[in-house]
């Protein structure tokens, strides 16, 4: 047996091959398929980015329509899963609710190979389970999906009732063309573990949806906006965030893991926020990211440090009338794409994914009898 | 940057330590913090074996009967889990009704850090789960547990209505202590990866029971009893079974990708099975278990293959009275006691699981405007 390999975080391990996206974190890079996302940004929506990762190709005008049609045809809920939606706590995490919905929706279909019927289905459904849930939970009634709306439109239509402005539409569109997928995060990498032992496709989004929630991961982007808005104003940046510092709080919103540039996602979204958002929010937020980047040069002055796709992805959603706590949920909804790529990717070429642990416990010993312990 | 470290399905990469269980496939031995399970299985029951992980050591008497009562009154589960569990489509695999459930719990409770009171309770809450389902599914009542019944009584209690008897009891307990963990199953990883991110327990273990549904992992072992029962009688094995792999079919319940020795389990079990089950059903499995071998010798000389822990298991879980599709979600009952201990370990020094991938997709292009592909 030759010497095991021990990586804590498998940081620089690589698990496999992917022909989804590529990060490129010491320039600052990031593409899908071989499109850099600032092309892809001003080109394309939602579900050509989907087609993009589910097929390999952006889709022709007739490809696009045929998929367009049936995703909307796909929005349909069984009624035990409305009935779940119904029936959860008010209070429950929109998080926790998806998890549950897609697990449900999972239940009642026997076991199957994920394939792209089911994959476009689900992502298909995402938006709805969401709608639904936030509906129930502040007491109104669910609202239809509307045939006519693409994918972003008709999540925003059916949280508000309100048909959204192209602008919002369009604002949606970039930022879950955006996140739709980025290598083997901890998500993406949770549901290709649970495809690797032929499991079906609503336990690897479950598990995907756990994962994503977690603040190490995506279950932060709320708070930069609440230190945006606990800061309030310009003038109060400054001495709001050295305090935070100073009781050993993180700053939200900066720094990636695998970025050692700017991350390009993030800067696609501030340019996109000018556009969208209050120009008051828009410039506190500039502010608030210039004296952020500012405070923590001078502590780390040997590192680069950046704004997070979380900084303006939470200026953003905000912009296109979202609740703070349907971030990470929409989140979700863009990262249905990736996570289902990865999860055929996956199966197309599949080793159960186990690795080993180094034991460090007791060395052996014996059991005593339970009375004599 | 140093050459990227490849392994696919991560086999022999040590990602982290674990002070819980030692597999050593080699010599065909398993421990639990030091503890052989040959001696674990004569002495203790599943709620010693999960205060051995949770806390270190094997309860005193007085630790063990608190443990037990702590366990007995975290045995409620909230009015709109249940209602889910009785508003699921009946023909729902159990698995996916566990992970619904389960994930339904954990919606209303606040974002926090798993711990050893939240795992307990949800370790006590899972046969709970099932039984409700299961009563459900079959058009009956549920049956309140009892207290005065440990962690496998109640659970045979609770799913048929008649106290088990002692030897049911000890089998049963037997089984739920020899599966309660072992080493990096892709389960446990997925939970692990789940938990890296700070995410919740119920979304780790949400995770966890949908990887361990998957028939590469833990959703095979009904399909032992399948091939037995399909057998029928010692004559058929041979002639049953040389069809089968001329079909290029596996033969269920044998091999293991860790053992290269007999799984220690399998041979606990399969001593357990002779007291506790059938005669008859008994023999024809020892039979077809020496024929399945046989023929496999013959067919690759050169590997020693053995019965896995499936193949008694199944055998066990027949005799002590359980449908064959709850034979996984027991599984998923005994693997909470590993599962919850993992994540403890894994929060209690946590680094983020992400790992990388080999980007093998188009190079750089541009994208076109959709009607010039």
């Amino acid at each position: 047996m030759s010497a095991p390999i021990v990586a804590k975080g498998l940081e620089g391990v690589v698990v496999g091959n992917t022909a989804l996206s590529r990060v490129e974190g010491q320039i600052g890079r990031l593409t899908f398929r071989g499109y850099d996302i600032h092309d892809l940004a001003r080109h394309i929506t939602f579900e050509e980015a989907a087609h993009l990762f589910w097929k390999g190709e952006l889709p022709t005008r007739a490809q696009y329509d045929d998929l367009k049609m049936q995703m909307a045809h796909a929005r349909m809920i069984p009624n035990h899963v409305m009935q779940i939606a119904r029936g959860l706590p008010k209070n429950s995490e929109p998080m926790d609710a998806l998890r549950t919905l897609v697990s449900a929706l999972g239940a009642g279909n026997p076991l199957k190979q994920p394939d792209l019927s089911a994959v476009m289905m689900l992502t298909a459904q995402t938006p709805i389970l969401l709608a639904a849930f936030d509906r129930y939970r502040r007491g109104l009634e669910f609202i239809p999906p509307r045939g006519d709306l693409d994918h972003a439109a008709n999540y925003l239509y059916m949280l508000s009732g309100t048909e959204p402005t192209a602008a919002q539409t369009r604002a949606l569109n970039v930022y879950l063309v955006l996140l739709s997928d980025h290598g083997l995060n901890a998500s993406t990498f949770a549901a290709r573990v649970i495809a690797s032992t032929w499991s079906d496709l609503y336990s690897c989004i479950t598990g995907a949806v756990g994962a994503l929630k977690g603040p190490l991961h995506g279950g932060a982007p709320s708070r930069a906006l609440e230190m945006i808005e606990a800061i309030g104003k310009k003038e109060n940046a400054e001495t709001w965030m050295r305090a935070a510092l100073a009781k050993k709080e993180r700053l939200m919103g900066f720094g990636h893991r695998m970025y050692k540039a700017e991350d390009p996602r993030a800067e696609i979204l501030r340019d996109l926020a000018r556009g969208v958002c209050a120009p008051q929010l828009f410039e506190l937020a500039q502010s608030v990211e210039q004296t952020g980047l500012q405070i923590l040069h001078e502590s780390k002055p040997a590192e680069r440090i950046y704004t997070n796709v979380e900084f303006y992805s939470a200026v953003i959603l905000h912009a296109v009338g979202l609740a703070k706590d349907m971030f990470t949920p929409t989140f979700a909804a863009s990262r249905m794409a990736g996570w289902t790529a990865h999860i055929l990717e996956q199966v197309a070429d599949n080793r159960l994914i186990r690795p080993d642990a180094e034991y460090v416990g007791p060395a052996p010993r014996a059991v005593k009898a339970i009375d004599q312990r």
